[in-house]
């Protein structure tokens, strides 16, 4: 601890909240001193609680960005001759859209360096998915992150504790203490870790709805403007979507499951929600690597490889080279299986109004499939795979989703069918991209 | 710690954050959480530091103030057979008002135990000056206060650690958290206070002005306004006043310096703004413990008290009581006298237009009157005595102030001559009392 540094951060706190701007030297010094240990966490969260309440300036943000990454490790794809993209989620209940257009885009010529997190709540993690398969590395260090993007065109794993430090120490403070939802907070520790990576370009899925981390539409599309501006002077390509998770994304939820649905997808199958949202982001990826591209050209090569199933091939080769069992995803027995499957059937005749995404996900958490606490064991086996949507007809008895799940384990049936409003009349159609950034 | 009350801490902030008010018991249970040890403080600061960005309802503000008296020792009167008054003060420089209220009133017959703090920063605290009288015990248990307002019907004591121990571990994280300048924690601190020392009513001087906690008017107003209303809500008897201190109270600023001039006030001295202010408070208290006595009356019998000296003879009676030695009050060599005075004079002609308490606070503190960090030693002869305040003519050459310092210690001259601003016309004049609540 350091007094002068802690009267630094106790003039941070009264400023931010009498909203006077701190000097970008100013923001960049309160988290040097947090990360070195110069101020105890109480006075960082006093300052995050009031930046959570009053927000921050963009040159503030920008500040705040640039600080997270301050000492940390950083990777550089320029050596690698060719453009490399990233993108990102904010999250969400069945959120497989990663596993499906990173091999999608690297088929189609673009190199994807994706990092990913593990899930916390209800939002599930790519890395967790990653791990039910069998053999494969879900972290791996800078010099196989370089080689996959060399060899295969593509990398998807979790993200070094050495990038972003700042960021690091800061997220887990505002895990704890009620600052998570705060849009300044969100993008600058969205976007730090987007430039610690060293991909030239990034596209955002910031997700809306009431499974969202911002279920309010306007926020979430603040969200997205923000980050896209923040990125942009950072020197990246970027572009978002604005997308729904007012319901779960596709089917599936659940480690295992999410990757056989995954592969389906990658196989040409379509599945509502997840097929269509894949392919937009795709094709805006494949147009911010190559900017002549059209939107009519982006579209169709991304619709040409789904058909021949280059992005499964893709997939395929990735996981092997980042060290999966070659039998790792062959079908039956590759991937995780659970014990029971659990029918949960309607109890009424009527169209699906809702299909509430935090009641799935909670069921999902319930069975193993996700986490309260940081370090929890999960089943990579279990979870919830809907049988119904929204604007699905259902009769008395027919399946709305089925709950996996192993020995032991007390299905959440109730609560999974309780997720489900239906009612006599036939919805309104739900698209699943809102808005493009 | 306590994984459900982390919990309810985090839910907290958010909805506190999100403009929605906490049941009272929900308030009362993160307060016990956080004095049992349950919530990690950097839970309490951020929720501190969302009230202070966000304000509490006035629901809110009760359940908090309640809160922090709940677990604490409580004093009470009601066996004394009379009514017993406190007074509170929101910390000013040369604030010595308490010394001579309390006397004055206890002379008029009506019992005062006042509770005090020690001075930090620039604000001078009673308790401090008590420990410039040799052989005063600044501190005294509950015993001895219902023995001295039995007595000799006063008590000016520091608060016992055991009262309101709410209010001690969140002021102590506030003070460290940039949030001490927040109108609904300070009502509650204050509040709280003063339902744990038993008292039937209060007296709240709210100060305002540069040299305050709360330098603008309307936040000072609000303030005193809130204080009123949550304490009469508990049950005590109100009043407020709104004062100035946009310059220096009185004439003196330091421990001994000031102890002598309260006990010049009382033996019938005029002192500017120090006469005046104690003078209305005295007589607000007198018709707070009888509601029929009109003001007038009021005026009449303090304006008495002091021009027979009762208010000093009970000064006198009381210190020995609490300790004092016998010659620990008689001039000269009763009090601590500093080695040196150093005379600030004025280097042009002209009014004063402003006399800067902040810097007179200052320049006694770095003289040893007064501490930048806790437990600091101080020198109880050392300070700033005024010759001008704002109005009076100066010519050149002639005094402005008096530095009073030991040997070894620089007196900061050029500081005091900076702190009085003079100008050619004659500044408008500059009531002491600004508002009665």
């Amino acid at each position: 601890m350091d007094a002068d540094a802690s009267a630094r951060a106790i003039d941070a706190v009264q400023r931010t909240r009498a909203g006077s701007a701190l000097a970008p030297g100013e923001i960049e010094r309160l988290v040097a001193d947090f990360v070195a240990g110069r101020i105890p966490d109480y006075q960082m969260a006093a300052w995050l609680a009031t930046v959570a309440c009053r927000g921050l300036s963009r040159p503030e943000i920008v500040a705040l960005t640039r600080a997270y990454v301050a000492g940390g490790e950083t990777l550089d794809f320029s050596s690698s001759g060719r453009v490399v993209l990233d993108k990102h989620s904010t999250g969400g209940v069945g959120d497989t859209v990663s596993l499906v257009v990173v091999p999608l885009v690297a088929a189609c010529g673009v190199a994807v360096a994706k990092m990913s997190g593990r899930g916390l709540g209800i939002t599930g993690g790519t890395v967790d998915k990653l791990e039910s398969i069998r053999g494969l590395r879900p972290e791996v260090d800078a010099a196989e992150i370089y080689r996959l993007v060399d060899e295969v065109g593509m990398v998807i794993t979790g993200q070094s504790a050495r990038l972003t430090p700042g960021d690091r120490v800061t997220y887990a403070l505002r895990d704890v203490t009620g600052t998570v939802d705060s849009i300044p907070l969100i993008a600058a520790s969205i976007v730090s870790k987007k430039i610690a990576v060293g991909a030239h370009g990034v596209l955002f899925d910031v997700k809306t709805g009431s499974g969202a981390l911002l279920p309010e539409r306007e926020r979430a599309l603040e969200l997205a403007r923000l980050m896209v501006e923040v990125a942009s002077d950072a020197g990246l390509r970027c572009r978002a979507v604005l997308t729904d998770m007012s319901q779960p994304l596709g089917y599936a939820v659940g480690n295992a499951l999410e990757v056989r649905e995954a592969l389906d997808v990658l196989r040409g199958e379509v599945v509502p929600g997840l097929t269509e949202l894949a392919s937009t982001i795709a094709a805006l990826m494949l147009r911010s690597a190559d900017p002549q591209l059209t939107p009519e050209a982006a579209e169709k090569r991304v619709a040409a490889a789904l058909a021949a199933g280059d992005g499964y091939e893709r997939f395929l080769r990735w996981a092997v080279a980042q060290g999966a069992e070659p039998d790792a995803l062959e079908q039956p027995g590759g991937l995780p299986t659970a014990d029971h499957q659990e029918v949960v059937v309607a109890d009424r005749a009527g169209h699906v109004h809702e299909v509430d995404p935090r009641a799935i996900g909670s069921a999902a958490v319930r069975v193993g499939a996700g986490r309260l606490v940081k370090g929890a064991p999960l089943d990579y086996a279990a979870g919830v795979v809907l049988r119904r949507r929204v604007g699905d007809r259902v009769e008395p008895g027919e399946p709305l989703a089925v709950i996996h799940h192993r020995d032991g384990v007390e299905p959440p049936t109730a609560a999974v069918r309780a997720a489900f409003e239906i009612g006599e009349d036939v919805p309104a159609s739900r698209p699943v991209v809102l808005e493009v950034i």
